[in-house]
């Protein structure tokens, strides 16, 4: 990011209307060198440099919770706007944060928060004209990776994971990223620009890759579908409510977001009156990271200069945000069941007591046991859960192997 | 648009921080009854009404050079921002507005005019700090529904016209979308836009669809590609100069824009740090256009609340716009040779002659006569032109067939 201000010195100069002026580098260690930065520009002593009287802009890549929200916080008393690509910190207190630089009367922009370079948080204020119904999202890279392997080769969850690893596309401890806890800060951001509602990570429902067999692939591919880990965020259909979740599910082939291959992001916006829009592009690496925060960087000194801010959070809409149970989806549930005369009309009983609608079965037997698979109609997130309760306590159903949601339709 | 003014206006008002009053509609005809508009708001007068004293914005969506043009500079004079469609007045003559609306000190927003509603004016304001290398765009659904019907039914260019005018994709004069003339004013804007260069319709080299014929189709599946009508913005290996241009293209099937399908649109931007971007929707019709319009609307209305403008035109590289002879590109050719021995020879040579490399040739004999396709490596216009010339003055050529740029590599 510092050799990016050095080498695009004089475009950034002109795109502003001002030089940018390096003031300071926080960093964690000191006695590193840093190629492209002055020894002088170095510090270990961040709370002290967001203090200084000469900062205008301060650029938090730091991450996580603290000190990154207290350096905000001063940077905002201290009468500076802040970038920042820090998506847990918003998806957790987002609203504090954007009520401080409100009252500051300075910016807080964060187009680096949800997925690197893709401007995602700018184009959904493209709609401020329209009503967004859906949002649908690939913005975790490792889990499409991963998810993409295991499509492409047939490998397992472990396989791929191992070689997403080896190839720096997973961290050492994944766990952020496979249990879906980056997808549903970003979820929750989206939903906010998406809904003018205030949505928390703790308000998104949320389920990672890692029961994802080779098995629901294989399924998937059945059906003509793929499995990706998508982020969730919907209206209901009163349009008095909202719900936000993370999930693996299965999107048909023809779907847009069904050919996002690899370590890519892709966003998919549904809104009344502009259509289906999607917005794809590289969802991390610092490169991409730098060129949006950069991006910010640009817009927040122009609005310093004029003398004004840009938009703050809109949160006008309070919208309630739903759990997870009223969500209403389709469901691929695939049972052992054992290859008895009646287990079928006894599954499809259970199913329509639960006045869940079956729309395919399909059996396949092998000795003494079968499989049943059985896609639904759209139905709520509780009565599946109830019926799959029902489901477990039937004699001759042997196990739950597996339940997927079904979207993109 | 009025009506989702009406239908909406809560919803605006919240995020606008103002209510926003439809102060008057200027019509061509009067005597029409329009749904949702009071009469008495209606007039054929728009001179007047784009300079009544209560006015703070004009919204203009009556296309071409004037009387657009003439209204929106009354706007300005009058302190009123405009928010337009107008690709055509604003490839034309951009540079004249902007500086009008600078003078005046208030907004020209134009986010319907390149995409509707697919945001394309602001997502590259968000890589202000990045440098954009290259955009490609699918920015006509027009030709790009006639392009994937002859691809999925074989048709040729007039019976797939035929079908795209009775589904009402085609107008009955269909010279501007087909000629190229409407993707052309978008590469202007576009190309504006990345490059910080003032580019006009003039500097776009234009070729439309209306020679494509199902054997180039064929062609390029043969060679895993399909056609499409590009608009292409690109800087130059040395990093000075520009180009502009639009005409059917080949691009290979695994590039995002290949699946870009029927009357939508996509633009992919290549940037230094961002990478691969993509941005895809609905090109056109009335409600997605609406949704930009309303989208730039609450921008500009929210700039008047706060005293400030939003970015004005931002030209100050001022590159070079080379002509089309300085593109550099890989093409397709086909010839129509004699079946004799040594014209391959006779063919080879006349590339090598004018250091236009080739990457493959493919040879079908029939009765008497044969076949050659050409794949060339990268080479100037200037050069393949010269190429053409001279294979055209070669005894055993009997014709150039066509000659395709192939693109997305």
């Amino acid at each position: 990011m510092a050799r990016i201000m050095t080498t695009q010195a004089a475009d950034l100069e002109a795109r502003i209307g001002a030089r940018l002026e390096l003031a300071g580098v926080a960093v964690r260690r000191a006695g590193r060198a840093r190629p492209g930065i002055p020894d002088h520009l170095l510090t270990t002593d961040a709370t002290a440099l967001v203090k200084r009287d000469d900062i205008d802009v301060v650029i938090e890549v730091i991450g996580g919770i603290e000190p990154a929200r207290g350096l905000i916080l001063g940077a905002f008393d201290n009468g500076a706007s802040v970038v920042t690509a820090n998506k847990a910190l918003l998806a957790a207190d987002g609203a504090a944060l954007h009520a401080a630089a409100s009252r500051a009367g300075v910016d807080l922009y964060y187009e680096a928060a949800v997925a690197a370079a893709i401007p995602l948080v700018r184009p959904p204020r493209a709609l401020a004209g329209d009503k967004v119904n859906r949002v649908l999202g690939i913005v975790n890279g490792t889990t499409n990776f991963i998810l993409d392997k295991m499509d492409s080769t047939g490998a397992g969850y472990s396989e791929a994971l191992e070689e997403a690893t080896a190839l720096g596309y997973a961290e050492a401890d994944p766990t952020a990223d496979v249990e879906g806890f980056d997808a549903a800060a970003k979820a929750a951001i989206l939903a906010g620009i998406a809904f003018h509602t205030r949505v928390t990570a703790a308000d998104v429902f949320r389920e990672g890759i890692t029961e994802v067999t080779a098995a629901d692939i294989a399924s998937a591919k059945a059906m003509g579908c793929v499995v990706k880990l998508l982020a969730i965020c919907e209206r209901s259909a009163d349009g008095v409510s909202v719900t936000a979740r993370v999930h693996p599910a299965m999107i048909p082939l023809s779907h847009p977001l069904a050919s996002v291959r690899g370590a890519y992001n892709a966003v998919f916006v549904e809104a009344d009156a502009a259509g289906q829009l999607m917005f794809y592009g590289p969802g991390a690496g610092g490169a991409p990271t730098a060129s949006a925060v950069l991006g910010d960087l640009v817009a927040v000194c122009r609005n310093k200069l004029a003398g004004s801010t840009g938009p703050g959070e809109s949160a006008y809409a309070q919208l309630t945000v739903n759990p997870m149970d009223a969500v209403v989806t389709r469901y691929h549930v695939s049972l052992d069941v054992a290859d008895k005369a009646g287990v079928l009309a006894q599954v499809a009983t259970v199913f329509a007591e639960h006045g869940v609608s079956i729309d395919t079965v399909r059996q396949t037997g092998r000795e003494g046991d079968a499989s049943l698979v059985v896609v639904t109609h759209r139905a709520t997130d509780a009565a599946l859960s109830a019926t799959v309760a029902a489901l477990r306590s039937l004699d001759h159903v042997r196990g739950v192997a597996s339940i997927m949601r079904v979207e993109g339709e």
